[in-house]
């Protein structure tokens, strides 16, 4: 279940052979919370109680440890206002310059709800590159932003990627049948 | 309803006369969205879904047109992050140095929902006075900031009285009795 047609396909495709994955749009409150794997858990449980068939909602933040974690579960807003020109100016004279990605999966059926989390992380530098979206090109990975990266490289290491494929692994070693998994 | 007893007191003392108002804890999801107004509304759904008694909740932002609207609905998670320092940051060298707090109470009983809004604008300033919270050291309205006013002053003119004061008149004018109100 996600809003995103994209993203949507990208998930079918990474589940190809293993599950079968529709895409059902759905008007969700927006929860808020500093942490993405209580968002996704709040999304997976409205979105099972509307659609009572096993789903999975993600969500992801961006975390920057020099700015108390700013701009956190609202990566997309800071964006959409102050921008990338922003979140740089804040960053000036910082020594710390670490920064993540992390994406919550929330699975949800009869059984209850399993989070599955990936992270990637890197360092704020100046703009480069021409692919990716979002903060990608500020964000820095052994040397390379993620907006200079093949779309290919960025995904088998993406935050989203590690959440999809350890939730595929789950999934590939039984999953649901391996018992109840509320608050796991 | 809110979480707040200090808030909770002064909308008490607001009321005398008018209405009784209980303060009821209640968790609830915190919605996202641009718009106070559609916050409050959709909290008070959630709160009156399970209080089924007239209720009243309130949602707050601080908008600065010159950074997109930024903070916004997230004006708190953004004074706990980057704080004013980093708010300031972003201000340097802007023209328009425009902003505002809205409120947002959203009155809900069996009739549907009423929104009422309120909203105090000002200009972006060096820190001074050491009164008020939040934002106040920075939000200067006629010379002063809301920091260096009177409590009883800032109360009088401020986004939340405005706001209560709208829901007041419109109580005391027979509120609920004028009729249902979904979707004003």
């Amino acid at each position: 279940m996600t809003s995103n047609r994209n993203k949507a396909r990208e998930v079918a495709a990474f589940f190809q052979g293993v599950a079968t994955v529709d895409h059902v749009p759905l008007e969700c409150p927006e929860y808020r919370d500093d942490d993405v794997g209580a968002i996704a858990r709040e999304k997976a449980r409205f979105a099972y109680e509307h659609l009572k068939k096993p789903l999975i909602v993600d969500d992801t933040g961006f975390f920057i440890p020099a700015l108390g974690g700013f701009p956190g579960p609202y990566a997309a807003y800071v964006l959409g206002t102050i921008g990338l020109e922003g979140v740089l100016r804040l960053m000036e004279g910082k020594e710390d310059t670490r920064a993540w990605f992390e994406t919550a999966i929330a699975y949800a059926d009869e059984g209850g709800i399993r989070i599955f989390r990936g992270r990637i992380e890197g360092v704020i530098v100046a703009p480069r590159g021409s692919g990716g979206f979002g903060y990608d090109p500020i964000v820095a990975v052994d040397g390379r932003t993620l907006a200079e990266m093949p779309l290919a490289e960025k995904a088998g290491i993406s935050h989203r990627g590690r959440a999809l494929a350890a939730l595929k692994e789950w999934l590939a070693a039984g999953g649901p049948d391996s018992g109840p998994h509320t608050n796991c």
